[in-house]
């Protein structure tokens, strides 16, 4: 049994009370707790040591990254965050020091938006650093962007460029909470999320909870130097391709909104956010799946990113 | 360097804003986010296969467990759990059915108190099970009891027995939160926390942050059975007075009130909580530091517990 189908089995009778707006499932948990014109959004996120950093990552750099994938949550929901609580798992013998550093790089992100840091806790953990940060955010009422109001004729867009993201930016990336709001506040986007397992996966996800397909376009995609570095390292390398599609940790938005819309918009970003790529990589169609279109032709593209085109 | 000394550097300098009615330090986080008459709570607390349990422990009480000690924070506060969520960490090639089981345990203790479970997340700890809930709640606007209320000439009280609760309480504990919010409603309660850590280091915290000393009455603190019976099993044992003052897990309520409510508080329990002992175990004094009174005299009450009356 892998991750996702163990969380289906876990979150499918889940205990309920009339404050959930939308549970399990999506990026964050969005709740009605009576705050006058807005809902509360509530997410957790861990990075553990040896899987989402090493012994030698900079500590500042795994405080930050804690806090900005789960600031990335908030983002996906288009909202605002407000205040954290830190778990840290340590080693018996830990050095104060580095978990002082890693509060560093947490604190400086946690500034930069305006969250407050009001407390958690520390607990032992044998044998590695496990962080686990909650996070509270607050979104205008139902304005919320979900995963499954994606429509069929929808133009599909992503920020930034993917794959390759663990030489580098998956401890230094932004998280789009402006672009986000600005989104939210200025296009009628249908469907959002944040890139955190890839594009062809986490597309899927938009899919399966709107009841629709997509088509990609190759040519479209937007590939990260990084990713294209990567795959120039001998044969055994991943297509650049490949690892845009694939590569997890891009905390890049991934939308759909009419497509009408496609062209005002990315007029609109130009304007407001001109050092930030957006793309347009492709359409919602009817039925079920992702499919990728190139000059030749179009074909299923499986959640692993290899399409073989002849 | 210890846990407290660490938190304490960590702490001295974190992220606000204007939402934080009480930051770190006390059982939860007190948030104003404009919930009308109302204020958030805000709480973590994670347990480790190997700590907090064992891999002999029945998982369905892991899943209690875990939940329940958060849901005691919000009994500290004399509040009202709304929503959490689950966080666990599992090895690469977990039990899915142990895994369930832990759902199950935990799943129920939510129905019990309305507490919707609206998401959370697995990640890797590859050597041993590891869960951490966030929680959030409510407490009316103002009431929220602290640590730092007690005043010089308070009664103390405790609910329960304590001690021992590594023989089987620690999984099965009750949290007091229809107790915590029947006393906020009732009587004029100045500090309020739960104990995780021993009644002598716990009382301490109330202590520090009310800038007050205290004296325990030796025959007034409640000694449970478990720490009685294990008090028997030889030379080596803990005396069960020490049992009751210093072992963790009791999860029992501890608050201070004017004396002069002492007794009428004592009539009314009586009438609303049969079934759970409350004892006033002492008094709130001036200076600093915790001393314990018996027969023949008083002495300053150390953390680890023993006291040497001559």
């Amino acid at each position: 049994m892998n991750e996702f189908e163990l969380i289906q089995r876990l979150t499918h009778n889940l205990p309920m009370n009339d404050s959930v707006v939308v549970g399990a499932g999506d990026d964050c948990a969005v709740l009605d707790v009576g705050a006058g014109g807005r809902w509360l959004l509530f997410k957790t996120d861990a990075v553990v040591e040896g899987i989402h950093f090493t012994s030698e990552t900079a500590p500042e750099k795994i405080g930050r990254k804690a806090l900005a994938r789960c600031l990335s949550d908030i983002a996906a929901m288009a909202g605002t965050p407000t205040a954290a609580l830190v778990t840290i798992g340590l080693p018996r013998k830990f050095d104060a020091e580095l978990v002082e550093k890693i509060y560093v790089g947490l604190n400086a992100l946690a500034r930069q938006h305006g969250v407050a840091i009001v407390g958690g806790e520390t607990t032992t953990n044998p044998e590695r650093i496990l962080i686990s940060i909650a996070l509270i955010g607050f979104v205008p009422r139902g304005k919320v962007l979900l995963r499954s109001g994606a429509k069929v004729g929808d133009a599909i867009f992503v920020t930034g460029e993917l794959g390759g993201a663990l030489a580098g930016k998956h401890l230094d990336f932004e998280p789009r909470l402006a672009e986000a709001r600005w989104l939210a506040e200025n296009f009628a986007v249908h469907a959002l999320m944040d890139l955190s397992d890839g594009l062809a996966g986490d597309l899927r996800h938009i899919l399966k909870a709107s009841g629709v397909g997509a088509e990609l376009l190759k040519r479209a995609v937007p590939i990260s130097r990084a990713a294209k570095e990567n795959a120039k390292r001998g044969d055994a390398a991943k297509p650049a391709l490949v690892a845009a599609l694939t590569d997890g940790e891009d905390f890049e938005l991934l939308f759909t909104l009419a497509s009408k819309l496609a062209v005002p918009l990315l007029d609109a970003w130009q304007q407001e956010f001109p050092k930030l790529r957006l793309s347009c990589i492709g359409k919602i169609v009817a039925g079920e799946g992702l499919r990728l279109r190139d000059g030749t032709g179009v074909r299923p593209l499986p959640a692993h990113g290899y399409v073989h085109f002849s």
